[in-house]
């Protein structure tokens, strides 16, 4: 990008950016590029005098954590992708960055080239900000895409795979810790308190179906994996699940490797950002979106502007979450199961809205239930009452409606 | 916004911000404010030497023009919403911002609160830009939105000047003004070089009928007001009219009120930023957003940002834009008719996709054409031939298509 696109970066750049070294692993793999920039000596890079800016796309707490930090002390400014070490340790970082008059970017970190992170800390700046919804993890929504074209979760984990789309180790995408890690950025500065990424409740989506996805769509909706940020007073509740959201939000719309983030200020409304999350060339866009700010600011003698935040941000409990839910439940077919499960909703205070009941033959039957809006501690309750209904044979799957 | 949102807007500005005056035009409204920080004098603010920053949301040239050149000479940062001032004057006003270190922000001027001119100039400053197309102005995509359900364009509008949505001279909107400004300042941002709009290739929707909707509905579209900008070399072309959407398109799902922009970059690949384009609140919200960076900015010494642009960018010519075309022409009902069409059409080398032809009774035959892609040049010179055949009674519309 920094060759095709030169001209138009010097300009808005204000100076010429030079490429002064490049550390790789693998000094085999022939990259397209001149050899004598490659070195597999990062540190080499972080203390050499003659470089400004590191742009730091490793991945991975260490050693991207410890060379950030080196390049920050020499007074280097740094632009970062990596999602994993700014959720873990962003405040500490941006903090460094700021009482040096550095800049620290991370705008490709979430959402790839899809500008979320600076909107977020500069145009929306004086809302309150009531709520973020995000698909960040372009390989799950392109599962669930499939899985709604008539795949099942298996098969179409192992295509998306082959296309390059899914790691051989699918854990960081389909466990929702990719996810997580940027939900927990973007509250970190909605909030203006970093939020540990530890304490976000994470559910990933192996346990969703076509069966679920067909039951979704009966009911008006279609299932995405979210990660959700929202305040509840001095805390803030941040969650990743797999969701029921209804077919004409502008969020179920988001179909394949597309991400997108939906956000409600107190006084912008609600914003939709949408486009490509990841991949090299959008990675790059945003990438060199934060390095021509950190040119231009050197350019100008500026002071950096990394807009930090606290460490201590609390997270709330899930329990007082109250939304609706959908739950399959395989039953045995035989009489009174339905007042047993809905006796345990009613001790609950779960209320049914939408029922469907079917033989499944074998003695089996399966009830899927949707529910009204409902207290989470009191539907993970249910969830345990009915693991001793002699009628219940398994819950099959029980996930919350975006309401 | 500002005494709503106080605590969060202080803690991410740096600095306590006080209203020290404000000018008000009508000194008799009773507008819920200390009547003490009201004056009618625009000049007394400007000149005062206590004020840092100047918000202007006057909206026209006169006297904003010179009040905003006067503050930038009295080193002041300005924050404008300004749509009209910023097309015509951009580059002129941004450039003796910059020269003065000042900071000069007009988020508000183009989508609302929607975060779109610094993303551009910023976040997406890597990339070349291939196209943007805008849904920019709110009162025409409501009124489209109510035509789609059911009205006709004079009900539709009388309907939104009732509930406010449309000034009572809905010239600005309906005429594509607004857009057209909005657009201009979109092209200069992207393309370096301030767009005269009074180059700008501009269509209102006052030809747009419940016919049409239907029509184009029945073709797989959705009509929809949009300005466009596409480099042509060393060109932009830069328009906007009323355009057939392709249904699908995540453009043609922004409704009623909602503005929009699709966003083309040579490496982000496509973006979409939706959300509501007018209002008090939105508007607030892209307002204080560009404060809160400026105040930043004084609280950090730093220098502005307003990144200026060139006068003297080259609006191309609409004669090679190739695309489709809907067309509805108004025949006689009598032999023959269609054969002299066709042949007009052949002339000029625009060949038929689409053709739906109806009788409306009393001699009179109604015809509608989608076309394959055709140059822009060809398809006027066969508007203009089209009237002098004897069985054309009129040519009702013609549309291009988003392409």
């Amino acid at each position: 990008m920094l060759s095709d696109n030169r001209e138009v970066i010097e300009r808005r750049a204000g100076l010429p950016i030079a490429i002064h070294r490049i550390a790789i692993r693998d000094e085999g793999k022939d990259r397209g590029i001149d050899r004598k920039l490659f070195t597999t000596d990062c540190e080499a890079i972080v203390n050499d005098p003659e470089i400004d800016v590191i742009i730091e796309v490793i991945g991975g707490v260490e050693p991207a954590y410890e060379l950030i930090k080196s390049a920050l002390r020499q007074g280097k400014s740094v632009v970062t992708a990596n999602k994993e070490l700014m959720a873990k340790h962003g405040s500490e970082l941006l903090n460094m960055a700021a009482a040096q008059d550095l800049d620290l970017h991370l705008e490709a970190a979430v959402g790839g080239g899809i500008p979320l992170i600076q909107p977020l800390k500069h145009q929306l700046a004086g809302n309150d900000i009531l709520r973020l919804v995000g698909i960040l993890n372009g390989t799950t929504n392109y599962i669930l895409s499939k899985i709604e074209e008539g795949g099942d979760f298996g098969q179409v984990l192992a295509e998306a795979q082959a296309l390059g789309y899914a790691e051989a180790d699918p854990t960081a995408d389909v466990d929702a810790f990719d996810t997580t890690y940027k939900i927990s950025i973007l509250a970190s500065i909605a909030f203006g308190r970093q939020v540990d990424p530890a304490q976000v409740s994470r559910q990933g989506i192996r346990s969703i179906t076509r069966k679920d996805v067909e039951y979704a769509e009966n009911l008006g909706f279609r299932i995405k994996l979210v990660g959700i940020v929202e305040p509840t007073g001095e805390q803030v509740r941040v969650r990743v699940h797999p969701a029921l959201v209804a077919a004409d939000h502008p969020l179920a719309s988001v179909r394949g490797v597309y991400n997108a983030l939906w956000v409600e200020g107190d006084f912008v409304g609600s914003l939709l950002f949408s486009g490509r999350g990841a991949g090299g060339a959008a990675t790059a866009s945003a990438v060199v979106g934060d390095l021509i700010d950190i040119v231009r600011n050197i350019d100008d003698e500026g002071k950096g502007s990394a807009v930090p935040y606290a460490e201590g941000g609390e997270v709330a409990s899930m329990d007082n979450l109250t939304c609706r839910y959908y739950l399959r439940i395989r039953v045995s077919d035989r009489p009174k199961v339905l007042g047993e499960i809905a006796q345990v909703f009613g001790l609950e205070e779960i209320s049914i809205s939408t029922m469907d009941m079917r033989v499944l033959g074998e003695g089996q039957g399966e009830i899927t239930f949707l529910t009204h809006p409902a207290r989470e501690a009191n539907v993970q309750a249910a969830l345990r009452a009915l693991k001793s209904e002699p009628g219940v044979q398994q819950v099959e799957n029980c996930l919350r409606v975006l309401d």
